[in-house]
């Protein structure tokens, strides 16, 4: 493995800026400013082709004029100017860069030109850069901060991958209100050069990220992108929020794989593959990230909540029910000792509600110990503490009438909550604070500064919780022995590459699925009636005739099938009624294979991406049900029986309404193959099995279409 | 229509407070403190029993010691004193009060009945009451506020409606940080006496409430509240926190319908019937309700986005277009307009994005102009303005090299909004900020005091803009002409109340449809083999044979049908075979109505609602797929033709792939003739129509099962 350019970048030990002046509102001087107050220990070195000093250090004016070649360069100057000053750079010596500068691939095709110019300058000199089109990179450890803003809250563990630049910048004064604390973070803009799954390695190893929060457009390197994530969510949770999704655009829709499989759904298989947790917002990525990075890892489902209100209370339980936590009933040992503290119409089952009261230690101590203590829970959300920031509001009612200072009234707010931030800690288990003040309540803020995540909607710590479950099954989830690949069967060779790229038939696609080992139906290919009663009769009644050519589309519209033929005459009739539609078409008789359900499988293929494998519920209505799971092959059993199990339908599959269990081994088996064969034969571009008729608990598969 | 109590209620001449005492931190004393500060002009009068004087003013010792009978009186005294003091209200002549103490029937058996005790005093006084258990109310405009906190916003066009007091106490900060005005607000409590509805109805009437938002744990008088919400959605938009649903509990699951249509179910039906909103926190009830409260009605759904980040812009276009909003690109006439203005790398489609740059007036005034202008547009997200907010993150960088101070930097950051503020009045059009800099941004705060929303995340903006949308829908859907109510068919009349309570059989069953014109499939009763050949040939083959009895359930899982039959011999095996499992019972011989489609509808009841119609996807996968929509009857076309066209897999009604298009005059005639044998015959329970089979685009009734 190569070593990463990002050891270096976000650690150098000295930085040449290139667009700082004197006017501290253009970007190269916000930054360069934002440098200098960060406490960056290195050297740095203004770059400025006119000014002598820069907000009064020396500048130089040129890369050449440097003192030496400094570990990185961050370049903020006219588009145009790039080529040559990386050049400039390889000549110095000097290996990496920060490209801020836009105008390039995102601009239109100049800016393609001119990226790509960059691109190979940087090759020749062995140049690693980020950017261009970017907004820097912060390391608030070392400390380093090379964006456009100044980090308002201690370092934290808390990594961020942005395809956005803002999310590293106009969002700092938000993470500080919020109390949420960073690690490191990389606006990767264009990735010309470095990209997010780079990112991903650099904060694999980085011990000070304990989690990390992802903003993303399109991913480059999907297949590296897996690789890297499903190992690095065995040990960090990896948030992401993708956007640009939901319109599918232009896709062919000559398979219904091909026409299911939009961006939107093939991400959201490469999330669930390596295990990401999706969410929807930035805000999201945010707090959750937060969650992760200081909050212990969940151990089970078990939620308790104390509220001093039913309401937050009530919304807090549904929240996490819905998301498929529990808010169990405490036993009654748990509910005897907390009754010992509680008014008599408070509840103790769980919301354990004070309702309005003024005891606060209560909420703070008493409570919180007995519910995080107790091995019923496995995570305690609080709503309700409030210190000066109710009574800041409440102060002018009550300023009316008594000659009190706010200061007075805060006095009065202050209590200790040195034991309830401590308890995440020593008892191992999530705490969240769902609060409607802000940082400018104590209470609030405390729990901030203590790494307690706040939250301002009942609903958000629910939400939150519910993401840490989550991560708790990824975490836990078995490895995935990938799949041996099995040598490739001589008459699927055949078949497929005998074809010259075209579509092969029904008959010679089922041909190679057996060669495989995936069960179909029994069948003949025939080209009279008289063959086909022949057929028929090894066969067994009753009978499905199908057209079958490999330039057919849409049989079943075009009544070119014919199922359930009970004898000679159907046979006969089914066939002349075939030929009167296409003259001379070869006809397929098929084992009519009753079954109960009907499921699917297929391939298609995505620009960047692995072969995609699809499961889901299959027949007619495919498309309409729309529920289905994306894989990336290959793939081993497990990843099989996830995606089996994880359709929303995933019921069926099971002993339902006394229809025999489906045999998930079998089923997983078909997955596996179709990998198998989608990685042997790039040449296939997509593959239909639908439907897959489940018959007596076994799947077989009775209609196939290749897609050459 | 009687008067509405709330009239007076919230609009007192006078109020007593029984609980206000000298010690500002006692709920009473708050409420006392916070009325006399909301400026409330009328009489008040603290009554109690010990103290001469409450905070300066002359108290009263009891209620018979008051001057006069005041308007109202606000209850904060312990539980048990209430039945005391409401009987002395009645006889002092007030006829309104509000009960905050708790302790009735939300503490158990003892509270129910001291609730009880009170509703029938207040009843015997003529006395409407609000609450108990509840956190008084506010009228913005009086002004007046019974609650334990200031307003901390001017009056609004927002009304609250909630069954948690902490929305209206508790987050009043928070709507003061957010820039969110109230007209009204009503904590509601146990709901003795006035409820929900009765809110509703006042507002209703209230010229300063524009759009009403409501947290809801339970509706008690669900038949009203459809009646009146359906008319108030017309004027004014509804926004709804359901919590509570999520867990449908025991419910019987004798019929599919009464299976799937839990808690949830239901009320997301008499929320889509009634035209309510429904948002998933509290936060989406006071954002959205603000939007509502502040922005134009929007007239369509192409939204223009403003952005100076591609990050954000994506985010905000993803979201408009998975909520089923358009980001149209603009066409060349208004494109040119903008580049005009623009730099050459900015982008002028829709986002119209200018990346980073430094003319605030292209941000705030020009573009915002041409896009709000243009008829190719609904409406517009800005996201990017940054005033003193940005500065503020900054100084400390700056400070560092510049002698400059605050002030100079926000001198540096003042520019003009008040044109862009006023763009949504004079454009017709809703304009929404997305901004990561709270209320300590003056663009910020300067947006928040004219009316216009702000969301700390992009995303946020985007989901109140498609609920702007989701109103407009709803404000434009067609009146539904309410069902005419036939008169019952006697054979219906005879067969269902002949049962004396008993479930009645299939035939039955589908002989009361058929009396209703609903279509079923041609069928005879029969007891022996050889009739029921003698009624396959009169209806023609191939038939079913069902057993039929009103005793049996899961036919299908006990081999009790047998579908397909094609002639004498299997109809004669089939027969057998029901009788060897159970001797002598009757066998339905019904012809084989070959579909490709299977749909279902059913009814249940729900205690408090209206009959419940189910219409969804049917047959045996019916649960799983759960797919449905829920009506309450009667009703009429429109709300029919509304579930067929709204189940998420509504495409199978229409010409799906090479189908004939399902005839939805008779689908939807099915369902209101459903409602009508609902409203007709109060002792049917359950009704499954499972499954009705689309042949040639005509729906038939195949299976049914009437539970008594």
């Amino acid at each position: 493995m190569s070593v990463n350019p990002l050891n270096i970048i976000m650690s150098p030990k000295s930085i040449a800026v290139i667009g700082a002046s004197n006017n501290p509102f253009n970007m190269g001087s916000m930054q360069y400013l934002t440098l200098l107050h960060s406490g960056y220990p290195g050297d740095v070195f203004p770059v400025h082709p006119k000014e002598e000093t820069v907000f009064g250090n020396k500048a130089y004016s040129s890369i050449s004029d440097l003192p030496y070649a400094p570990d990185i360069v961050l370049m903020v100057v006219p588009t145009k100017l790039i080529p040559e000053m990386m050049k400039d750079l390889g000549k110095l010596g000097t290996r990496h860069a920060v490209v801020i500068s836009a105008g390039f691939k995102e601009a239109g095709e100049d800016g393609v030109k001119l990226e790509k110019q960059v691109i190979s300058i940087a090759d020749e000199f062995n140049i690693r850069f980020l950017g261009p089109n970017c907004m820097g990179l912060l390391n608030a450890q070392y400390p380093l901060n090379l964006t456009t803003a100044p980090l308002q809250t201690p370092p934290g563990n808390l990594g961020i991958i942005s395809q956005s630049g803002t999310y590293i910048s106009q969002t700092l004064p938000y993470l500080g209100k919020s109390g949420i604390r960073l690690s490191k973070a990389m606006s990767v803009g264009n990735e010309a050069n470095i990209d997010i799954v780079d990112c991903l390695e650099y904060l694999e190893e980085d011990d000070d990220t304990k989690a990390i929060g992802m903003y993303i457009e399109c991913i480059r390197r999907a297949d590296k992108f897996l690789e890297v994530v499903s190992r690095i969510t065995r040990k960090k949770p990896v948030v992401v929020q993708y956007v640009g999704g939901t319109d599918a655009g232009g896709r062919s829709g000559t398979s219904h794989t091909g026409a299911i499989a939009g961006p939107d759904n093939i991400y959201n298989g490469l999330f669930e593959q390596s295990g990401v947790i999706r969410v929807n917002s930035i805000e999201e990525v945010y707090k959750t990230g937060h969650v992760f990075a200081t909050q212990p890892v969940i151990k089970g489902k078990n939620i308790a909540i104390l509220t001093n209100s039913g309401g937050p209370g009530t919304a807090i339980a549904t929240t996490l029910d819905g998301n498929g936590l529990n808010v169990p009933e405490l036993s009654d040992s748990v509910q005897e000792k907390i009754k010992k503290s509680i008014p008599g119409h408070a509840s103790s089952k769980n919301p354990v509600d004070l309702t309005f009261h003024t005891d606060i230690d209560l909420m703070v101590n008493t409570l919180p110990e007995i519910l995080m203590k107790s091995d019923e829970t496995d995570g305690l959300i609080v709503h309700g503490i409030m210190g000066t920031g109710y009574a800041k509001a409440f102060f002018p009612a009550i300023k009316r009438v008594f000659d009190i200072s706010m200061e007075d009234i805060e006095k009065g707010h202050m209590f200790n909550l040195d034991k309830i931030v401590k308890m995440p800690s020593l008892y191992g288990k999530p705490l969240m604070i769902s609060t409607f003040f802000g940082n400018n309540d104590n209470a609030c803020s405390f729990f901030q500064d203590n790494l307690i995540p706040t939250f301002d909607s009942p609903e958000k710590a629910a939400h939150a919780m519910s993401k840490l479950y989550e991560y708790f099954l990824i975490r836990n989830r078995p490895n995935d022995n990938s799949s041996i690949i099995l040598p490739i069967p001589k008459s699927a060779a055949n078949i497929i590459r005998s074809g010259n790229g075209v579509n092969i038939d029904e008959f010679n696609a089922k041909e190679v699925l057996r060669s495989y080992g995936i069960p179909t139906c029994r069948e003949k290919l025939v080209t009279n009636y008289k063959d086909a009663i022949n057929a028929a009769m090894d066969i067994g009644y009753p009978v499905a005739v199908k057209a079958c050519s490999s330039e057919i589309q849409h049989k079943t519209e075009n009544n070119l099938v014919h199922l359930n033929l009970d004898n000679e005459d159907e046979v006969k009739t089914a066939c002349e009624s075939i030929q009167n539609i296409i003259s001379g078409v070869p006809m397929l008789v098929c084992e009519m294979i009753k079954g109960d359900r009907e499921l699917m499988s297929g391939m298609t293929r995505f620009p960047g991406f692995p072969p995609c494998i699809m499961f889901g519920m299959g027949g007619v209505f495919t498309e309409i049900l729309d529920d289905n799971k994306i894989r990336f092959a290959p793939f081993g059993k497990n990843e099989a029986l996830s995606m089996i199990e994880t359709i929303k339908s995933h019921e069926i599959i099971e002993n339902y309404r006394g229809m025999d269990p489906v045999d998930k081994e079998a089923l997983s088996n078909i997955l596996i193959k179709l990998g198998n064969i989608a990685v042997q034969f790039p040449e296939i571009k997509e593959i239909d099995l639908n439907p897959i008729i489940i018959q007596d608990g076994k799947p077989f598969v009775v209609d196939a279409l290749f897609v050459i």
